[in-house]
């Protein structure tokens, strides 16, 4: 029986059922959420309910946090009156699991030492199916120590966990897994549209891809979405705009060349301007056909 | 037992031990190619020679080709003196399995259904291993009733034999084949440098990636390519180089948008033109490093 009490702070989407897994897995709970309706059924479920995350902070060992951007993050870990490092304690882990800038995840890592506490970013991948079923993968930043402790924890909540580096490595892994999703669902929908307009069917095109040094899981896991035009998240292709974003100031901070990132980061600007954010970043496919007038 | 004689022309590192793989399975043979010593082999093992393309398909009923590139599939097509049009018979079937310009693929078509004949255009990947063990993948263009006389032969060259269309659509599944290499490639080594830069082991970040929706076929067969800076090829670069030449070639006849298509084929120019054609494809990593002046 897990006898570590566990903080939970952001429950939505991806926080909320992985609350409930570490909840399930016989953790002591102690969650908070801004919109504290949220912290509903968890309580019901047997957790606690804290009114700050400081509160969290000040009773529990092990804080987990889940937010959507790098400014959450500031200000529920660093807000001097309500943060959570205002209330740690010597010798406490704090992980944070949201995707957000490594910097900033530096910057909560030292602060998180200045009180005495350990601090590790650990984002996932996987989306709320991932969250929901526990078999996400994280990638961890921190030290050998913060991660050994985090393990038994990060196992219940994922399938892979992964250590790569000091504090922000977890979060340069995310950035790097970004990019890489990102490009692919652009260079499917040149592909895509390519062949469409040659004549090619596009759905026997996906097929012979699949089969061959050009296979890749976005073509396997979206292709209905592509081919049916169903954008309907998935993930948001705000929130992949956002993640490009920090990809993007982070290679600017250490000087690296990641032309097709900056292209994809822009169309992605483009269809969220257009008022498209909401729709699953599959929908990069509507640029293309868009700027090539024609549908597959 | 295969009662059909085949013409080969095109014994080159592909064409070679695919014309070996006929010969195997008990078609008689015809072989031709421009340098005569790489017949022997094959003449060896049974097939016949022909000094010319127009005279291998004066002897065949099928008649294959594996060349180069478009100017050589012209040449051996439509020379009107030794090309294999002027030797060509009613009821012939001509199957084109070099990676080629869509458009010339519809050329070479026409020009045999004036001979009466039957012309496919079937490029395939692989590379040099899937020739040698039968295990291509097959993209083919052309006629239902030539596709369904091609299927038995194209069985023993492949595993995947796909009919996508009119003629012209194999080549244009191969474009968006090589479309997708290329951009997978660059995005892989986008995010290897910069993980690297920041930190992070890279042969980790392979690990973490490959469990999620950024796993692809490139990153786990060309992984050691990257990570140890072998460049041995594989498939070179120059080839993939002009691949996407047709690539574009293509999307500017038919209006469509590719442009981080168009920046990997400036990538790949500017290694072929600094000497790095034979390299692999794999090598695009070094205009990353070289641009971010940080080897992973």
């Amino acid at each position: 029986m897990p006898e570590e009490t566990v903080g939970f702070i952001g429950l939505g989407i991806m926080g909320g059922p992985m609350a409930g897994n570490l909840l399930r897995a016989g953790y002591p709970l102690v969650v908070h959420n801004r919109t504290r309706a949220k912290e509903q059924e968890l309580v019901s479920a047997g957790a606690a309910a804290a009114d700050s995350p400081r509160e969290v902070a000040s009773q529990c060992d092990v804080l987990i946090t889940m937010l959507p951007d790098s400014p959450d993050v500031e200000e529920v870990y660093l807000d001097s009156d309500r943060g959570v490092i205002a209330g740690a304690k010597a010798g406490q882990l704090l992980i944070d699991m949201s995707s957000i800038a490594p910097a900033v995840a530096r910057a909560v890592c030292d602060a998180a030492r200045e009180a005495g506490a350990e601090a590790l970013d650990a984002p996932v991948s996987g989306g709320d199916v991932g969250a929901r079923e526990g078999t996400l993968s994280i990638m961890v930043g921190g030290s050998d120590d913060g991660f050994k402790r985090a393990q038994p924890l990060l196992d219940v909540l994922g399938e892979t966990v992964i250590h790569l580096g000091p504090p922000g490595a977890g979060q340069t892994a995310k950035a790097c897994n970004q990019i890489l999703v990102a490009v692919t669902i652009e260079a499917v929908s040149e592909a895509l549209v390519l062949a469409s307009k040659a004549g090619v069917d596009p759905d026997r095109l996906i097929e012979v891809l699949s089969g061959g040094l050009s296979g890749n899981r976005v073509m396997e896991v979206r292709r209905r979405n592509f081919l049916e035009h169903d954008f309907t998240p998935g993930f948001k292709l705000s929130l992949h705009h956002k993640d490009l974003g920090i990809a993007l100031r982070t290679a600017r901070e250490l000087g690296v060349y990641v032309p097709t990132t900056a292209i994809v980061d822009q169309m992605l600007a483009a269809l969220e301007a257009a008022g498209d954010g909401g729709l699953d970043h599959s929908a990069l496919l509507k640029v293309i056909e868009e700027a090539s007038g024609h549908e597959i």
